[in-house]
């Protein structure tokens, strides 16, 4: 797939699309705090501040997307159950949406997902499938299941509605700091980075908006820099929600479109970011999670007296494994 | 000491040395966010509200109390320097306060204080006096010093001023939340729970107030049962800043008269509230700071269906020593 920056059309998700998600998530999202710290200004050489989905319901701004797409789902096409596949934050935003809503929600993951995200997912009332991740493809398991069971797919980023949901997060973070001269948001398959810029973009023109990928998985940046669709193979990185193989076809028009620039930091910059978080700000953050605060404060994305928006994406992670990081 | 529960006479610190100290503070000490968590209130079977101190500058609530006694030592003695002992937060937040007030700070501290510990003291321009904790007491060590030196002492809890600071966080909280059926509260040498006691008994007379520490360390327990002064040598708990030998003259009193109970919580429990609070809350405490929300949690204190204000004592805890306690 190729997209030229300067492809006719119009985009799949407009800033309407954000606001009306907006409105389906008032009073059941939360309204995550924006955070910010004097030793981090210092640090980054700039005004930064963080919101903190780390705070939002299930732990990520994923419960905004999967709200927003079963929400509608349910209002529109009378759906009663859903189906997604992931092992990640996704999983449990779509299980915990779906159990407020008062649908049913297949999940399919890998057998050897983490016992902790199983747990919490069965948690919230989903049904679990699992599969062999060495012999099975959980796409084409999620299609076989959709069809024979008539289940509507929620994908964990490729999907206008989730999409338009994530982009509630800058939303709320733009009305609640006024101008800001960057905005850098983590990058996975794109969901919340090309929902993100459309917020940005609508509010801000002027702002610059940057997304952020591990070195190990840059498929999204040589994307970006390309304006061919490149993809990795299970890159090899702490950052596990943005091991995704590529950007989506309603996610790469969008990044080409609204974001003004893409940079990847390391695994070991992603670790320190996580320590700072815990020693300076008191905040559990997850590699994901932390991609941006990586990226601002290690100068992969320099703006001196700046005012930085970071979106951080999550706060899952093992305490035992994130100690064992930063320890 | 024997201080009855009905002692005549006026106690040392009032309501208003709160208010007084409240006006000090403002636009200096961070007015910290009051967490709530719909998971939090299942375990408990109550509406908890948690006061996070850990957010609080140099990362605990004794900002509060050393910049309000500091500032009073300049504006009314004209003190251009102080001396304090402490090996933990108070030291950094007496250093900090120094430094915004333009003081010299000198801080005497045990020569095997935390690495981190001191530096952060010293990152904040304080002078560091060290002291073999096996041959030298830090009280005489420290009145020495203040006596050779001419500098004022500023010690961690029995000092008026440094309890009306404390009580300050109590006060943020009852004005922010409202009616609160229970306030609990951590205690080592009782300088935030005294000074939290005086600002809920002034503004909800009908508000317990509940003190916590941990088993090992039960002192004040005992004395406040008794009402004799007990005290204990070098406890063996997780909850350093619990490691206080007694209550003090100023804070025993305030305690008898003020507190409505004292429990204790295990280790282990605090254990348990720490990882509760990464997992689901993805907020950092140390094991002091967790006193109060482990009693709730663990039902040391019961109250089902109350309105229970916490106060989160601090969130200075190093991630090694974090790694060992939960793996």
């Amino acid at each position: 797939m190729t997209v030229p920056p300067s492809a006719p059309g119009p985009l799949p998700v407009s800033f309407d699309d954000v606001l009306e998600a907006a409105d389906r998530l008032d009073g059941v999202a939360h309204r995550t705090p924006v955070v910010t710290s004097r030793q981090l200004d210092a640090v980054c050489g700039a005004r930064v501040f963080l919101k903190c989905e780390n705070f939002q319901r299930a732990g990520a701004f994923k419960f905004r997307g999967a709200y927003n797409a079963l929400s509608r789902l349910k209002e529109r096409d009378g759906a009663d159950a859903v189906l997604t596949f992931s092992s990640g934050n996704h999983a449990q935003a779509v299980a915990l949406a779906a159990s407020l809503l008062g649908l049913h929600a297949v999940v399919v993951m890998p057998e050897d997902a983490p016992a902790i995200k199983r747990a919490a997912t069965a948690g919230y009332g989903a049904e679990i499938v699992t599969y062999d991740r060495t012999t099975t493809s959980r796409e084409e398991l999620a299609a076989r299941l959709s069809s024979e069971r008539g289940l509507p797919v929620v994908p964990p980023y490729d999907h206008v509605d989730v999409v338009a949901g994530q982009g509630t997060a800058a939303l709320e973070l733009i009305r609640e700091t006024g101008s800001l001269d960057v905005l850098v948001v983590c990058c996975g398959g794109g969901g919340l980075l090309s929902g993100s810029a459309t917020s940005a973009k609508a509010l801000l023109p002027g702002c610059r908006v940057v997304g952020v990928e591990p070195e190990a998985g840059d498929d999204a940046t040589r994307s970006f820099r390309s304006g061919v669709l490149h993809s990795v193979v299970n890159p090899d990185t702490i950052a596990d929600g943005a091991r995704t193989p590529s950007l989506g076809r309603i996610t790469f028009p969008i990044v080409m479109a609204r974001v003004d620039d893409m940079v990847t930091v390391t695994d070991a910059a992603l670790v320190r970011a996580m320590r700072f978080g815990w020693e300076r700000l008191k905040l559990v953050m997850e590699p994901t999670g932390v991609l941006g605060l990586a990226a601002v404060m290690e100068g992969a994305v320099r703006a001196p007296g700046a005012r930085i928006g970071v979106v951080i994406s999550g706060g899952n992670v093992d305490p035992a494994s994130a100690l064992r990081w930063i320890a």
